[in-house]
């Protein structure tokens, strides 16, 4: 059930769910209403009138009795229950809802919060990678004497047809056990894959499976897959029963690597140090133990369940997981120890799961193009349409794919960690407290804050980094070279060590106790990583002699936060200015990915299509890329021609903000 | 070089080696000469007179000067060195070379020890398990920064047109180092297999290699395999240079779980109990370990050198081996875990080798057919001939296969150790100090006695016990039933603890220091294992509708010391008494296969097809087995058509000692 909000003055409308705070509604409309503490409900500063519609709000200090009874509210405490009409009253309102509906946000904002549209591959099966498959067999005879194992290949044979399968020394160690205690009734476990251990895979290998465990009785109702996503910042996973298909549990924690080093570079440096490799393997262990168990609690599962994993990660991340050398990744030319993963037993590179668990790792196409890429190419079903898609991964890398079925490209960026909260002054994850919705009324300069998990704010995520970016710039606070324009003052802006910087949060609004800010190094920094992106996918599209308006769909994987906006990441320059209509927004691709090949050993086979398919095009010590870069160190970019619409839009917001200013 | 050394009185010849001594030669050639102190030039028994020739023979403190220079010798101190005549002189004498020549023996010893006729696979291809490749790639660029694995997978396919191979974890950890510190220069050892780790074997698998070790530089000339015989009682290994195909080194130790129990049964009661089994499996590791510390030791070698291993054993010493449960397979039905065996990491089982080297095991047939009967039926090429011929494997269990290349019957009867000198009072196993040879004079009762290292004896072990079985009854000395005879006397003939007993070695010409006897339980307990055998042979012929006549070869596989004597064996009724011209023997035929397997990875494809279509007539509850075997239980059989033609030389024997020994 959703219901529509309306904003006055200007009639701004937006449908929300049940149960939705009005401070939330009015920055997912593109409303601007003052608001510095993130959505706590101390500041005070966000009211509005409630003239219409029910909604579910106490009175709150800075609310005067009188002024209560006459419908206001502090929006971010107001939650929806009914359609309202909303009036945004004067001194909490900005010049910014009038830009905004210029620059047509607000559609995009409900197209990123609807998942309906999220790009996915088709056609596949549900035939999960590991069967459980219970069976009852004849007990031995002296006529009938056969091993164990021939008697339940033969009992799987004929009750499922199962023609061959190999079985390990550690399942054959407890199957006399089980066998006999269980009275010849017990479920199997195989584990399918085009070949078991195969690394390259083998190309014409018919399925074949690989017992991996033996169960006493019919446990098949148990029967769970791990899908993992090892970033390097984050480790997320999905717990998906493999009978329903279902997500039933998921979970997500920073990856502890991250005390070693917050990017790939510093980790590979660090496992070059004595033993840095195994503490590094240790760490990422000790994060993935960590949210399998929260997976497990939440589910109420026992680990006995679990029948298989799939992990995608970046290439430094996979060779990490498994215990490999990182170092050649880093050293020109930039070679990994190999392309396409061993599967190996979960618990023997230090996974806390039954020792009969098979870790199935996604494979690489190039150093700085991983299996997470793989991953979200395969989930995002990339490579099952005519469409020529552009698919981005933003993150310390930022990875592009262009392609369709017939052929992949990709490349590989180095944008930093900028969009991630990294080498930003207040920069931080887009975890509680995070600034991750932002306006900012361009006459007051007076900021509207909206963090993750509605507290006061610590810090800036990455789609609150993009959102602070577009509207200093939309709002001509800062010009295109990323610097404080001379003719705006405010006690917002100041100069501090950092060239000019802008208070997003005083520190009485925030919760670390200090201002928080935006300065021009941070600026910078943010630049200089969304005109690598840029650049990267200009190159890799004039490798192909293809353009930006020749591109079908283009596809947004990443982690970031809920309220990323388009728009915002278009004025920027960081995404391509075509279409709205033309963008999707993927999430976690490489999730989607993992758990795509837990359910379907179909999907499994066109993952090492994939792999093979895609050509990496190496950007380091390329000219074209460098010459593209500097090109794109601008706001949105020194060719205003790449961003017609974009360009168009900003200048005419100019001349309204100026020509406000003038009349203040 | 042979020489032909002629013995008078009787002009009995026989071809033998220079340096032979004159007690062996006389012994292979069935001539008597008393001696009793085993060989070792002590008891100056052996007296013989050396007419013509040249040998090498100092003059024993036993010898006048004057019968010295009349060319009187010691024949155990004498060596040939030219063509000889020798003269046995009476007092040395026995009925014996009279006997022996009518038995036709003499024939069979030269057969035996000549290898020449040693059955064995035919048409094999020396392409061994494992290959190592040297192979130089071209140093990655960024134009071309395919990981490592893949760079090595696309050098091997240039230069050696292998088109797939997998690669497991441990191979990829160190992969990136070694590839640089040789400055891509390296040797890659691929292991062959129609599916390495695969249980059953896929049928319809195309030969594939898997990566196991890269080494720097160009390794390919040190390329060795270990070839191992687990037997119950010792663990014999072979050296194989997978170059040349050549055993550069080979050794045998006691099975060191022998200290847990002498046969299968008492092991697998052992494993049972707590720690049992991985008791039993240490134990057999620091065998194994120390044969191979030996082979390395004897042949210079260096354990890096190993490039693969192929053990065959019994069912339950490969069970043991790879630490699988042994109890099912002592209880009815008898049910080993599985037939055909996961190929391991060798290291990872507990054998001190590099931890990239593969361990092979032999697919067994069942629980009393194991890995060892199929490696002798690889080695010896049973499977591959038109012939029908009989297997036998004679150890604690008789092991027997019936069939030709069409197909192929097993079966297992429980013989007891006795012919492996256990349950037997002087018995021991073939080592040092063994008789192992052994006539009778048939007058006087002194007996001619040869040990294994020509020392003083200590036990008698499985060739001497069969001779000196066959001897006491061809000499009269015992009678069918195995019981002595009431009317020879001697004092070497007395009453012991265990019935009456022969007395082979007198204190003072033992190495114990104690008399040397057989007794009667130690016959009964010889009788009931070849009557065991016996009736196994002729059920399993039986279940086939087919009887001894039909067969065109009898293949004698075991580790019986160098003097087994068909026609001795057949005087006891161990073996069939059909021609001498259709029996072979095999040796260590278990080890024949495991070397052969290191040799040749298309033997390794017979090997599962052996395995496959060999079927076990299981003789455990089998009336009719049971039946045959009380009717074998007299020497050499109750129904003497089953042994006609040595019936009729016992029965011509028996007048001619009978009258002989009224004419003294």
């Amino acid at each position: 059930m959703k219901y529509e909000i309306t904003f006055k003055p200007d009639g701004t409308t937006i449908l929300v769910d049940k149960g939705t705070n009005l401070l939330e509604a009015a920055l997912a409309a593109g409303v601007h209403v003052n608001a510095t503490c993130g959505g706590q409900g101390v500041c005070g500063k966000c009211q509005v009138i409630v003239e219409a519609g029910k909604v579910d709000s106490e009175k709150s200090e800075k609310t005067t009795q009188e002024k209560y009874e006459e419908g206001w509210r502090q929006a971010c405490n107001t939650f929806v229950l009914s359609d309202c009409t909303v009036q945004i009253p004067v001194e909490s309102r900005g010049l910014k809802h009038l830009v905004a509906r210029q620059l047509d946000m607000g559609t995009e904002e409900r197209k990123i919060a609807d998942l309906g549209t999220r790009p996915l591959a088709e056609g596949w099966q549900q035939d999960p990678l590991a069967i459980k498959l219970p069976v009852k067999l004849t007990p031995p005879t002296l006529k009938d004497n056969a091993g164990d194992l021939t008697r339940l290949s033969m009992g799987l044979k004929k009750q499922y047809q199962v023609e061959d399968f190999s079985a390990e020394l550690r399942c054959l160690e407890t199957m006399p056990g089980i066998l006999r205690k269980s009275e010849w009734s017990v479920t199997a476990t195989l584990m399918a894959g085009p070949e078991p251990g195969a690394v390259p895979p083998a190309q014409d290998q018919s399925p074949r499976f690989k017992l991996v465990r033996l169960e006493p009785g019919d446990t098949s109702s148990q029967h769970l897959a791990v899908a993992l996503d090892i970033g390097t910042t984050t480790v997320c996973v999905e717990l998906v029963d493999l009978r329903s298909g279902e997500v039933i549990a998921e979970a997500a924690e920073y990856n502890r690597q991250a005390q070693r080093g917050e990017d790939v570079i510093t980790r590979i440096v660090h496992a070059q140090k004595p033993g840095g490799g195994e503490e590094l393997q240790s760490l990422v262990m000790s994060s993935i133990n960590q949210v399998i168990d929260e997976v497990m609690e939440k589910s109420g599962s026992s680990k006995k369940s679990i029948s298989c994993m799939v992990a995608a990660g970046n290439t430094t991340m996979t060779h990490l997981l498994l215990g490999m050398e990182t170092r050649y990744i880093r050293e020109a030319p930039y070679v990994p120890v190999t392309n396409f993963m061993p599967l190996v037993w979960a618990s023997d590179v230090g996974i806390d799961v039954p020792d009969c668990v098979q870790l199935c790792s996604y494979p690489a196409v190039a150093s700085y193009v991983g299996g997470d890429i793989v991953s979200g190419i395969l989930g995002s079903g990339v490579f099952q349409k005519e469409e020529l898609t552009l698919y981005m991964d933003i993150g310390t890398n930022g990875e592009i794919v262009l392609g369709n079925r017939e052929w992949l490209a990709c490349a590989a960026c180095s944008m930093g960690p900028a969009f991630e909260g990294g080498g930003i002054k207040h920069g931080m994850r887009a975890d509680v407290g995070a600034i991750e919705g932002f306006h900012i009324n361009p006459i007051t300069l007076e900021p509207m804050v909206i963090t993750v998990g509605r507290k006061m704010p610590l810090g800036i995520c990455g789609s609150g980094l993009i959102s602070v970016l577009a509207e200093l710039l939309s709002g001509c606070v800062i010009d295109r070279n990323g610097k404080f324009e001379h003719n705006v003052s405010s006690d917002r802006i100041r100069s501090g060590q950092f060239g000019h910087e802008y208070v997003i949060a005083w520190a009485e609004d925030s919760g670390t106790g200090d201002d928080i800010v935006i300065n021009e190094v941070d600026i910078e920094n943010l630049i200089r990583a969304k005109g690598a992106l840029f650049a990267g996918c200009q190159t890799l599209l004039e490798s192909l002699n293809l353009s930006f308006d020749d591109l079908d769909r283009v596809i947004i994987a990443g982690a970031f936060g809920r309220y990323i906006n388009l728009e915002k990441g278009k004025q920027i320059g960081l995404f391509p200015d075509i279409p709205a209509e033309k963008f999707y927004f993927l999430g976690n691709g490489s999730l989607l990915g993992s758990r795509l090949v837990c359910l379907s050993k179909g999907m499994f086979s066109d993952v090492e299509r994939i792999a093979k398919m895609m050509t990496n095009v190496e950007l380091s010590d390329n000219q074209s890329f460098m010459d593209k870069y500097v090109g794109a160190l601008f706001l949105p970019h020194t060719d205003s021609r790449f961003f017609p619409r974009v360009s168009e839009a900003l200048e005419a917001n100019y001349q309204m903000i100026q020509s406000e200013r003038k009349a203040q």
